[in-house]
C-alpha cells in the first residue's frame, strides 16, 4: 500500500500495534511498512527491568520504573490478551498476581509467536518528530545509540506509544536541599532491601505509595510513614505503619507535617506520579493532558484531534492495560488501513468533551472501572479484535478493590475468573507476604 | 552587525562567552544579537546545586553533579578570572579551596557586574540544532519548559557550552541486577551523611573517587573500598580505607574483586566519569571525543573543523577551568567579530593532529599541567583577555599535586599565590577535616 508507519516505543502499547498489523496481514490484508523505534535494548517497555537509575549507558533517561520483587498490583484477569491467553502461554492455569518476570514472559510470548521483532529498531532514540503541511507527512529523526548515527525519514502516520510512567513528577518540599538522608522518586526505587532497618517516609497515596511501602515493610524496614495531601489511603496497615498529613518541611532528618507532628526519617520516597512527557514531538503534536480516564484532545482516546494522522496509545490513567492497548491498537490500525473513517475536527473534539463529561459525572467508587471497561468494549466492537467478557474483567477489578480493603497485605492471595477462558485462577502456592523469591521459576514451580 | 549568536548553556563556559562579548561592547565594538539558552532556573551550570537526581521538575535530565559539603578539589589560583579577581569580589584575600557556595558566589559576581542576565532564556531546553547549507545558518529549536512552548529560530553561529560532566558514564558489572544495596553514579551522590556507618565501594580512581570517598570518610562511613581497573590511586589513606583491584562481581551484598578477595559492601558508588553528550545536535555537528586535553576535531580547541561557524567551549579534560573557558570565549568572540581568521579545513585538522601528538608525547607527570597552561597562554595572546601569570597557576597546580601526595586529607589546608594579584592566600581558619559546615558564611566568617 506504500504507506510508512512509525511506532514510538516497543512496550505493551507499541507491541500491541505491531501485533494488530501482523494479525491483519495473517488474514490477507496488505499492510504498510512499519518501523518501531525502541530506546531500550529489548522489548517490553516498563516490564523490561533495569538496575539503572537516572540515565542509561548511552546517556538516555532510564525508562524502567519497576523494582525488584514487584508483583502485579492488579489481577491478571484485568489485563489478559484476548488473542493470547495466560493458559496458552504457560500451558496451565496460573495464579492471579504474577511477579514482573512472569508478566514479562507473557508479553514476550505473544510477540515472539507473531514474529514482529525484526520491525523494531532497538537502541534507537527518537530525537524529533515534525509534521510537514506540504508533504502531508511526518519527519522522524532518530539516533542509533550504539553507532551514534542519525536517520531522517518521512512517515505517513506516527503512533506515539512511549508510555507515561517513566518521567517522574517530582515536587519539592521545604528543607529538601539540606535533608541528611536520601530523597528519591518511586521511579528510582529498585531494591527494598536498601531500606532495611530504616524509617521511611512516603509522599503520596496512589499505587506506588501502597506498593513501595508494602515492599519496604515486607523486606524489613523499621517503619513506614505515608504522607497525604488530601486523605489517607485508609487500609488496615500493620502496626509499624502510619498515615500522616502532608509534609510541611524537613530539617536534618526530622520531618514535620501539616498537623504539627514530626518524625525522624532516614529516606524519603516521592510516590508523586509521572508526567506525560514527549520532548521529541514538535509543540503542535504534543499531548498535554492530566492523568485521567478521558484524556485531552484524543478522539476515541487515540486519535490526535488536531492532526488525525497522529495517534497515541495508552495515554489514559489505567485500570485496563494490555487488552485496552490492544483495543486501541486494533482501532488505530483500522483507521490507517482505511477501514474506519475519522470524522472532522469539531466532531472529534465533541467526542473528547463527551468523554470528559461522562468521566466527571462518575460518582460510584467502582464507576471508573465500569467506565473504562465500557471504553474497551466500545473499541473492540468496531474491529476484529477478539471479543471477550469485559464484565468478568470489571468484576475482577471490583473484587480486587474489595480484597485490598479486607487485607492489604493478603489481597494477592486471591484468584479471579479469566475473561477469556472463564476459568477460576488457583490460589498461589505461597502467601505473598511469605514469598521472598519473585522469580519466574519459583512462581511457576518449574 | 545583524548577526545572531546562540549560546547553549549558562554555566562557566557560556557565561564566559557572554562576558567576552559584553567586554568588547564596553570598549565600543558592535556586537551581534545573543541568545543564551539555559535549561536550569539559574546560571552557574554545575555550580548551581540541586538536591534533585535523575530528572528535574520538567522531566529534563538533572544537570547538577555536585554534592553537599563539596569544596573545590583544586586551588582557586588555578581558576581565577583575569578580569575579576577573588579579592575584587570578596573584598579580601581568601583561602585557596573554597566550598561550592563560595565559588558559585564568585562566578555570579562577575556576570552580575557585567549585566548580561537578560541575554539568558532560563528554563529553556534546546531540542534540536541543524545546519542549513542553503541559509548558511543554524536552525535552533528550543522549548520553554515552564510554558511548554517552542521557538524555532535561525542563528549565524552556535556556541555549545553545555559542559561534559553531567551525563554519567555508567558501566555494568556482573550481579548488579541482584545486588541488595544501592548502586549510584557519582552524578547522583548528594549527601555523605546518607552513608554513615556503611561500607562503601567506589569504582574508579579519578577526582570523583578521591573526593566522594574522602567525603564519606569525613562524615562517618564505616569503611571505604576503592576498586581500580589499572592502578591504585596510591595516596596515604586512613586506616579504614583500602584500594583493591577491579570488581569482578557482586552477589547479594558481597563484592568480589579480580584478585579473588571479597568484601561485604552496603553501597556501590560508580565514579566512572562522564560522557560528552549532545543529543540536541544533528549528527554532522556532534563532537565525538575522548575526555582528553587535545579534543578531536576542534581547531584551537574550540572551532568545529567540519563547520567553523560552530564552536565548543570547555570540552577538554581540565586542569584549567574558568580562565581557560575565558581564553576560549574571547578567542571565539574574536572569530565571530571578524578579528581572527580561521584557516581552511585541512589546516584546522592539522592543528588538531599537532595538539594530539603533543599531548601524546607528554611523559612528565606535571607535563599535562604545563601543556594546558601553554594552551591558555596561546589563546590569550591572540585576544585582549587580560594577560596573567600562567606560570603562577601552573605552580599552584603542581604544588597542589604534591600536597595531595603529602596528606590527602589535609591538602586543602594549604594556600597558593594568585596569578592575578601575586598575593599568597592565607590558610583557612579551620582544617578541612574538621570543617563540617561548608556554608559561605562560615567560610568567610561573615
Amino acid at each position: 500500500m506504500g504507506k510508512r508507519i512509525a511506532i514510538i516505543g516497543a512496550g505493551p502499547s507499541g507491541l500491541a500495534q505491531l501485533r494488530a498489523f501482523q494479525s491483519a496481514k495473517n488474514k490477507g490484508a496488505e499492510i504498510p511498512e512499519i518501523v518501531c523505534f525502541e530506546k531500550q535494548g529489548d522489548w517490553g517497555g516498563l516490564w523490561n527491568y533495569s538496575w539503572r537509575t537516572g540515565t542509561d549507558e548511552y546517556g538516555e533517561q532510564v525508562h524502567n520504573s519497576m523494582y525488584r520483587y514487584l508483583w502485579s498490583n492488579g489481577p491478571k484477569e484485568g489485563l489478559e490478551f484476548a488473542d493470547y491467553t495466560f493458559e496458552e502461554h504457560f500451558g496451565k492455569n496460573i495464579a492471579s498476581y504474577p511477579p514482573r518476570a512472569v508478566l514479562f514472559d507473557y508479553i514476550k510470548g505473544r510477540v515472539e509467536k507473531a514474529g514482529v521483532r525484526d520491525l523494531i529498531r532497538f537502541r534507537t532514540s527518537v530525537r524529533r518528530v515534525e509534521y510537514s503541511e506540504e508533504g502531508g507527512n511526518f519527519r522522524v529523526v532518530a539516533e542509533d545509540l550504539v553507532k551514534g548515527t542519525e536517520t531522517d525519514e518521512t512517515f505517513d502516520h506516527v503512533v506515539v506509544a512511549n508510555g507515561h510512567f517513566s518521567t517522574p513528577n517530582v515536587p519539592e518540599f521545604e528543607g529538601f536541599e539540606t535533608f541528611n538522608g536520601r530523597i528519591l522518586h518511586a521511579h528510582d526505587f529498585r531494591d527494598a532491601r536498601e531500606f532495611i532497618d530504616q524509617d521511611i517516609l512516603i509522599i503520596g497515596t496512589s499505587y506506588s505509595a501502597e506498593d513501595i511501602g508494602s515492599q519496604c515493610w515486607k523486606y524489613g524496614c523499621k517503619s513506614v510513614t505515608v504522607s497525604h495531601r488530601t486523605a489517607p489511603i485508609g487500609f488496615d496497615w500493620p502496626d509499624n505503619w502510619e498515615e500522616v498529613p502532608l509534609l510541611s518541611k524537613v530539617e536534618k532528618k526530622i520531618a514535620t507535617f501539616k498537623d504539627g507532628s514530626s518524625k525522624k526519617v532516614d529516606s524519603i520516597i516521592l510516590c508523586t506520579g509521572y508526567l506525560h512527557h514527549f520532548p521529541f514531538l514538535e509543540e503542535s503534536l504534543r499531548l498535554k493532558t492530566a492523568n485521567r480516564l478521558a484524556t485531552a484532545d484524543l478522539y476515541k482516546g487515540v486519535v490526535w484531534a488536531h492532526n488525525p494522522k497522529l495517534f497515541y496509545l495508552g495515554m489514559q490513567d489505567q485500570w485496563y492495560t494490555f487488552n485496552m492497548f490492544d483495543a486501541q491498537a486494533w482501532y488505530v490500525r483500522d483507521i490507517i488501513l482505511g477501514r474506519i473513517e475519522v470524522p472532522d475536527r469539531d466532531q472529534m473534539l465533541a467526542d473528547v468533551d463527551a468523554r470528559v463529561a461522562e468521566e466527571d459525572a462518575i460518582d460510584d467508587p467502582y464507576g471508573p472501572i465500569v467506565y473504562q471497561g465500557n471504553y474497551v468494549r466500545e473499541l473492540i466492537a468496531e474491529t476484529d479484535y477478539p471479543s471477550f467478557d469485559v464484565d468478568a474483567s470489571d468484576q475482577a477489578f471490583i473484587k480486587w478493590k474489595k480484597h485490598k480493603k479486607q487485607d492489604i497485605m493478603a489481597f494477592r492471595d486471591n484468584g479471579y475468573v479469566s475473561p477469556m477462558t472463564g476459568v477460576q485462577a488457583p490460589p498461589h502456592h505461597t502467601k505473598w507476604v511469605e514469598a521472598m523469591d519473585d522469580s519466574l521459576e519459583s512462581y511457576l514451580q518449574i
